[in-house]
C-alpha cells in the first residue's frame, strides 16, 4: 500500500471514522479531485450509504472577486439554503480538504470577501452548528497543491520537488509511516488524553500567559469548562478526529474574562493574505486595541466582520517540542500552524467545551461565557519561552507550561 | 494569442455570445477546470453579470455507480430542484463542456444508470425546456481529456501526443485557425443558411432515404416544419451557436410519419458504452423492431427508458464531404460524430422546428407531430452513397442528397 493510500484510509477510517449506513459529504478543491475520489471509494468500502462531493475552486473564486460586478457579492440563494438543510436533515458527516494557496486572494477588495464570507457563514450556520457541537463526525485534512507547496518550500529546485517535500511533511505530521496508522493514532490519542486528565484534575479558575515577546495576560476559564483533545465522541456514538494532524488540548476562555496583551508568533492567513507581527489588547474579554506590522486593515476586518469576533472562543495548548513545531516549517495554513503552537481563537467557542450548554440559546451561551459568533479564527501565540501558570479556585499556582512545553 | 485562447474567446463570444448584463452557467468536468476558469474570465470581460460553474465528474460518478447501495439511485432532492428553478428564473445562459471518456461507465449496471438518468432528466426538465426552445443562449463545446484522446487516437505514441492531436482536430473542426474565428464563423453560418433557404423553398411533404447498407425509409415532415442551422436567435434577441462544431441543417420528422428501416453507420456511445452495428424498423413513426451487433440490451434501454424514446425527434443533414467527416476520425462523442454524418434522433423534438408551437402543451405538441420525451439521442446514418429524395405536396421529386452530399 502506498503512503497516499494509507493516508486516505486513515483520514476516512480514523479521522471521520465512517461507519456502515452513514452518509458522507466530501468538500474538496477540484485540483485535488483524485483525493476526493479515493476517499469516496474508501468510504463506500467502509459501508457508507451515500457519499457526495462538493467541489470547491478558489481559482475561479478569485476571478469572480476580481471581475464580477458589485451586485454579485453577499448574495444568498434559496437553493443553497436548501442544500444546507438537506445535509443537516440527512445527518451527513463531513470530510473537508484544506488545500489553499495562502495568497490566492491577494489584491482582492476585502469588502467583497467580507460580504461573501458573511453571507456564506449565515447560510452555512445550521450545518456549522451541527459540526461544532459534534452532532456528526467530521475531519479536516490537507492535500498539497502546487501554489501552496511553492509558498512553503520556496527553496525547492522545482515545483515537483516542492510537492514531494510537502507530501513527506504531511505524512510525517499525520503519523503515516511504516507502522499501522491506526496504532499510531491510538497511542497519540492516549497521550493527549493524559494531558486532558491532568488539566481537568486541577479545574483552574485562571491561566496566566507570559513570554519575552511581550505577551502578558490573564484568562478566566468558565465554570464547568472542559478540556478536550482529539478522539471526541460524536452524538452518533462514534469517535472521530476533527483535525488531521492534531496536537492540541483545548477549552474556551470565559468570554469576558481575558485581560492583558498578546503577541502573535506566526503570520495569520486571512482573506487570502497574511497578517503579520500583530498584537491584541484585551479588557474584560474584548479587544480594545490592536496593531500589525503588515495588513493591519485585514486585522480590523477580522475583528469587525461578525458580531463577537472581538472576543475569544478558544485557548489551545501545543508543546513547542511537538513534531510539527520541530519541523520548523511555516505552513501558512491554520490546520498545520495551529498544531505547531499554543493558540487562541477569536469568535465562536465550541459548546462542547463547557458543561450544561445543551439546548441553550445564543444569548444564554454568551451569558455563560461561551462566546457565540459566525466566525472562528485561530492565531498562534506559542514560543520557546512561553510560560503558562494555572491558578486554582483556592489560589494555588501550578506551572502548566515552562519554556514552551508541558510542565503539568 | 494562443489557439486555446482563441478557442475560448470564440466559444464564449460567438458560441453562447454572452452580452453585457447576462448571466452564464458553465457546466464543466473538474478535469478541465482551467477551461472553465478561462471561459469565466472571458464572459466577465464581455460584461456578464454573473458566471457560475457547475462542476461535473464522471470518475466519481463511476465509483458511485459501482460501490453505492441500491437505495442511492433514482433519487431527487429538493435542493437540486431549487437550483434548477433558480437557473430558470434568473435566465442563466448555458455553456456545457463535453469531455467524456466514451467508456467511463463500461461494466456499470444499466439499471442504475437508467434510474439516475430518469431522475436527472425529470429534475432538469424545466431548464432543458428553456434550452430546447431557445429561451436562452446555449453552447456545447469540447475539451480533450486523456481517456478520450487515448480512445480516439489509440495509435499515438504517448498520451501527450494523443492530447495534442485531439486539440489540433478540435481546433480544425471548430474553425480556429490563423484567421479571425468570428469571420470564419460568419462565412460558415451564411453557407448553412443557404441550404436552409433551399430546403424551406421546397416545403417537402416527405423525404426518402436509401443506401446500399440497407437503409430504406420514408419520413413525413410536419406541416409548417422549419429547417434550422446554427446561428439561431434566442428569445433574448441574441444569435448563438448551439453546438461547436456544427455542420448540420435539421428539422423534425412528424412523430407518426416514418416507415421503413434504417441502419446506423457509426457506433453510438450510450450509458458509457458503445452500441454498434444497429438498425431500427419504423411503422407509423414508432420503432417496432431493432437489432444490434453489440450491446443490443443497451439499445433496448434507450428505446424504453423514457416515454416516446421510440419515436423520432430530429432529422439532420450533413454532407459526407464536410471537413469533420473527411478527417476520418471516429470521435466516440455525439457532438463531433453527428457533425460528420446525416443523423436522426430518438426522443424529444426541438419545438423551434415547427411553426405555431409556442405555448402548446406536451399533448398538443405530440398531436402536431412534434415528439415530446425526456430524452434526445442522436444516431448516425450518413454514408458515401446515401440518397435523399424530397417529395413536395404536389408530388414533385427533388434530389436532396446524391452520393452522400447535397444535390439541392
Amino acid at each position: 500500500m502506498t503512503k497516499l493510500e494509507k493516508y486516505v484510509k486513515m483520514v476516512v477510517n480514523v479521522g471521520v471514522n465512517i461507519q456502515p449506513g452513514q452518509k458522507l459529504m466530501i468538500r474538496c478543491p477540484v485540483d485535488c479531485a483524485y483525493f476526493a475520489r479515493m476517499a469516496m471509494e474508501e468510504a463506500y468500502k467502509a459501508g457508507a450509504e451515500d457519499v457526495m462531493i462538493q467541489w470547491m475552486d478558489e481559482k475561479s473564486a478569485r476571478i469572480n472577486y476580481l471581475l464580477a460586478p458589485d451586485s454579485n457579492f453577499g448574495k444568498d440563494t434559496q437553493w443553497e439554503k436548501e442544500r444546507v438543510k438537506y445535509l443537516v436533515d440527512e445527518g451527513y458527516n463531513m470530510l473537508s480538504v484544506s488545500a489553499s494557496d495562502p495568497e490566492i486572494l491577494k489584491g482582492v477588495d476585502p469588502e467583497r470577501i467580507q460580504k461573501n464570507q458573511k453571507a456564506g457563514s449565515l447560510m452555512m450556520k445550521p450545518l456549522m452548528d451541527k459540526v461544532s457541537s459534534s452532532q456528526v463526525q467530521w475531519t479536516i485534512a490537507s492535500v498539497p497543491t502546487e501554489a501552496w507547496a511553492r509558498k512553503v518550500f520556496s527553496d525547492a529546485s522545482s515545483v515537483e520537488k516542492a510537492m514531494e517535500m510537502m507530501w513527506d511533511a504531511i505524512y510525517a505530521a499525520s503519523r503515516v509511516d511504516d507502522n499501522d496508522p491506526v496504532d499510531n493514532w491510538n497511542a497519540h490519542v492516549a497521550n493527549l488524553q493524559s494531558k486532558v486528565e491532568a488539566l481537568m484534575g486541577h479545574n483552574f479558575e485562571y491561566l496566566r500567559f507570559k513570554n519575552a515577546l511581550g505577551t502578558d495576560f490573564t484568562m478566566r476559564l468558565p465554570q464547568g469548562h472542559i478540556w478536550l483533545a482529539c478522539g471526541e465522541k460524536a452524538a452518533t456514538g462514534n469517535v472521530f478526529i476533527a483535525n488531521i494532524p492534531t496536537e492540541e488540548v483545548f477549552t474556551t476562555p470565559h468570554r469576558t474574562g481575558t485581560n492583558g496583551i498578546v503577541y502573535a508568533t506566526k503570520p495569520l492567513v486571512y482573506m487570502g493574505d497574511l497578517i503579520e507581527d500583530f498584537w491584541l489588547k484585551f479588557v474584560d474579554g474584548r479587544v480594545v486595541e490592536s496593531g500589525a506590522g503588515r495588513n493591519r486593515h485585514l486585522l480590523e476586518k477580522l475583528l469587525t466582520t461578525h458580531e463577537n469576533a472581538d472576543y475569544l472562543g478558544e485557548v489551545a495548548l501545543v508543546p513547542h517540542d511537538s513534531p510539527i513545531s520541530q519541523s520548523g516549517i511555516l505552513w501558512y495554513n491554520t490546520l498545520y500552524d495551529e498544531n505547531a503552537s499554543c493558540h487562541l481563537a477569536l469568535g465562536r467557542a465550541y459548546a462542547t467545551t463547557v458543561q450544561g450548554t445543551e439546548g441553550k440559546s445564543e444569548e444564554e451561551l454568551n451569558a455563560m461565557g461561551v462566546n457565540q459568533s459566525l466566525t472562528h479564527e485561530d492565531f498562534m501565540i506559542g514560543s520557546a519561552d512561553l510560560e503558562i501558570i494555572g491558578v486554582t479556585y483556592d489560589g494555588k499556582e501550578v506551572p502548566v507550561f515552562v519554556n514552551g512545553n508541558y510542565a503539568i
